[in-house]
C-alpha cells in the first residue's frame, strides 16, 4: 500500500480540508491517507474549537485512514520546528509522499531552503519576527521572492526539514483554493478555519462549510475553548512563580518574564495581558506559545528530554488505515502508544498528557488516559466532491 | 489611652461579634479597641465571604476604631500559629488586654500550657489531628479538661503564646453567647459565621443576625467565594508542577504530594478532589491550608522568611483609633504598611498580596495596591445593645 501523507490542525474541519484531501489523492494515486494532526493546541498556541477525538472522528468520516498526534512540543511552535516534528513521524510512518497547500506551489523551494542556509545570523537563532523579516528581506532582494504568506513560509518549512532530516519522501505543494486564510467573510461552501471559528454560534451560516460530523459537533459546543477562559489560570501561575523559576521555562527569556509577571499583576483580562505584554519583538503567536508553555510548566529541560523521544500516538483509523499500520508497524523507529497507561502518562506520553487535562476546563472528558483510538469504518462511495 | 485587643476573621461581621465587642468594652473600660484581623483566607485556609476591606468597614461601624491586617502566613494556620502571630502584633501595639471567646472562660489555661509543655512527643511536631487527639488523650487523663471546642483550643493557644512570647498583656476570656459553632440554624438576632455564610443568599433570613454595614455587602454578593471557584487553577498547579518542585511547598510531605497530584488529575470539582485526598491523618483544614499554599506556591524557605519579619498593615480606622496609633507608632518594634507600595509588594508584604491577588478572581477589586486604610468617623452614641 502506498501512502500519502497530511499534517493538519482541523480546526475545524472543513469543506476546503476535504477538497484538499480528495485532490491529494487524485494527484497521488495513493491507497492510504495519513494525517499528522495537531492535539488539543494549536501552532498558534490556541485551544482548538474541538477537541482531538472530534477532530479525529471527522477528518476519518471525510477520507482520513489514520489520524496520529502530533505531540505537542512539536504542535505548538513557530513552522520549522511544528514541519520538522511532523515530518519526522510522516517519514518514519513510511509515506510516499506528503501533499500540502500553498501559495506559490510554483516556487522552487530548495533553492529558497538553499538561499537561506547562505543567511547566517548567529544572533538570530530563534525565529522570532526580526529574523523572519530579516531573512525575508534579503531574500527578497536576492531572489524576488516574498515568503509572507503562513502557507509559503510553512511549505518552506517542509523542505527545510526535509532536507535536514534527510527523508527521502516526495512534497507535493498544491494551490489553496477558497478563502484566503485571513479573510472572514462566509459566502459560499469554503471559509477558511478562522472564519468558521469566528462565526461558531451562527450554525445557519457555517452550515455549509463544514462536513456533517463537523457541524454536529459544533451544534453542542457551549462555548468556544479559548485563552480568557484559561487566563485566570495563566495569571495565578505568572503571579505566584519566582522569576527564577519562570526564567526556567521553554523560551522563556531576554526579560520577559517581568514584562508578563507585571502584566499579570494588572490585567484582569488575557486581552489586556496580551495588550501589556506585546512588543514588535514578539508576535501573538509567540506569546500565546509561551503562555501555553507556561500554564502547562514546560521547562527547557522537559522540553528537550521529550523533543528526543518521539512516538506515534494513535487517535483513530478505518480497516484500511489498520491495514497500513499493521504493514508498517514492525519497521518503525518510534513506538506506537495505542492506549495512554500510567507509565505513558508518567513518562514520555507526559506532556500531551497534561495538554489533555488543561483541555479538559473547556470540555470535562478525560482527553487520554485509557482512550482507546477511533475506529470506524470506510465507506466506498463514488462521490464528485 | 489603653487598648483592648481583639483576634478576629469577621466572616462575615456578626451580631455576635458587636456584643462580645461590647462586652470586652464594658469589662475592660478600655479607651480604644485594635482588632487584628485575616485577610481574605481564613484560619481553615477558606476565601472568606467579603473581603478585607468590606470586612473592615464592617467592623469600624460596629465599634472597632483601628484594624490590623494578620498577615496570611500566620492567619491560615493552625491555631496555635494562628495565636502566635496576632498576640506577636498586639504586643507590639501595646494593648492592656487581650479579649476573646471561650466554651469554657473559667478554666485555669495556664495550668493546661504547663501540662502541654510536660506532653513531650519528639515525633509530633506539626500539630497533626494526631497529636491533637494524643495530647487531648492525655490532659483528660490527667486533668480532667477536655480540650476539643474550637474555642477553647484557640482560648489555650494565646496562653500558649503568651507565655512563650513573654508578653505581659492580660488574656481575659469570656463566655462565647448565643448559637453554638457548628450550629447551623437560623433564629433569633444571633446566629453562627458558618450558618450565616451558609444561607449568604437568602437576605430575609440572615437580616436579623448581621448589621447594616454587612447586609448591604451581602446582598450585592453575587456568588459565594469558595474553593470549587478555585478548583480549576489548583487543579492546574498539581497537575503541571513536578513533585520534586511540590515538595518545596510549605508544610508538603510524606507523600502526600502524590495523594494530589493524582486526585487533582482524576476529580473535576474540589469536593471530588478533597474526597480522594482525605484520609484519617490529615483534617479537613490541614488540607484546605496546603491548598492555598500550593496555589499561592508559598515555599517552606519563603514562609520561614516571611514569618521571621512582621508588621502592621493598617486597614482602617476612626479618629480614635489614629490617635491611638499616633500614640504608639513611634515605639513600634514593626514597620508600619499604610499604602502597598511596589517595594512593599515585592518585598515583606509579597505573601499578602498574591494571596490579595488570588481574592481578585472572585472580586475583581485590586486588594492592595495603593490602597489607603478605610477611615471612618466614630459616632458618639449611646445603645443599649
Amino acid at each position: 500500500m502506498q501512502a500519502l501523507g497530511l499534517v493538519a490542525e482541523y480546526n475545524p474541519f472543513h469543506n476546503g480540508h476535504r477538497y484538499h484531501l480528495q485532490q491529494a489523492r487524485l494527484l497521488t494515486g495513493a491507497d492510504v491517507v495519513v494525517a499528522v494532526m495537531s492535539g488539543d493546541f494549536t501552532q498558534r498556541g490556541e485551544p482548538t474549537i474541538l477537541d482531538k477525538w472530534q477532530r479525529t472522528q471527522a477528518a476519518l468520516a471525510n477520507g482520513v485512514d489514520l489520524v496520529v498526534e502530533l505531540p505537542v512540543f512539536n504542535a505548538v511552535q513557530p513552522a520549522h520546528r511544528f514541519a520538522e516534528g511532523a515530518l519526522r513521524l510522516l517519514n518514519d510512518l513510511q509515506v510516499a509522499t506528503v501533499v500540502f497547500g500553498a501559495e506559490h506551489p510554483e516556487w522552487n523551494f530548495d533553492s529558497l531552503v538553499a538561499a537561506e542556509t547562505k543567511f547566517k545570523a548567529s544572533n538570530f537563532k530563534d525565529y522570532h519576527a526580526t529574523y523572519a523579516t530579516q531573512f525575508n528581506q534579503q531574500l527578497s532582494a536576492q531572489t524576488g521572492y516574498s515568503l509572507t504568506d503562513p502557507n509559503d513560509i510553512l511549505a518552506f518549512a517542509y523542505y527545510k526539514a526535509r532536507q535536514e532530516g534527510h527523508y527521502t519522501m516526495n512534497l507535493l505543494p498544491i494551490q489553496r483554493r477558497g478563502n484566503d486564510y485571513h479573510d472572514q467573510t462566509i459566502t459560499g461552501k469554503l471559509a477558511s478555519a478562522s472564519a468558521i471559528r469566528a462565526a461558531w454560534s451562527d450554525l445557519k451560516t457555517i452550515k455549509n462549510t463544514v462536513p456533517a460530523a463537523t457541524m454536529n459537533e459544533l451544534a453542542q459546543l457551549q462555548r468556544l475553548p479559548s485563552w480568557e477562559l484559561l487566563y485566570p489560570i495563566l495569571r495565578n501561575q505568572l503571579i505566584q512563580t519566582p522569576v527564577e523559576w519562570l526564567q526556567q521555562i521553554y523560551q522563556m527569556g531576554e526579560g520577559i518574564e517581568y514584562r508578563m509577571k507585571e502584566a499579570a499583576q494588572r490585567a484582569l483580562t488575557y486581552a489586556d495581558f496580551i495588550r501589556l505584554v506585546k512588543t514588535k519583538r514578539y508576535t501573538y503567536a509567540y506569546l500565546s506559545r509561551l503562555s501555553l508553555y507556561v500554564i502547562l510548566n514546560i521547562s527547557k529541560a522537559e522540553h528537550d528530554r521529550h523533543q528526543q523521544v518521539p512516538y506515534h500516538h494513535v487517535l483513530g483509523f478505518n480497516q484500511v488505515g489498520q491495514a497500513y499500520l499493521n504493514q508498517v508497524k514492525k519497521q518503525l523507529d518510534y513506538p506506537l502508544i495505542v492506549k495512554v497507561n500510567r507509565d505513558e502518562r508518567d513518562g514520555r506520553f507526559n506532556l500531551d498528557y497534561r495538554a489533555g487535562k488543561l483541555y479538559q476546563n473547556f470540555t470535562k472528558v478525560e482527553q487520554d488516559m485509557k482512550h482507546a483510538p477511533i475506529r470506524t469504518v470506510k465507506e466506498i462511495t463514488l462521490t464528485s466532491e
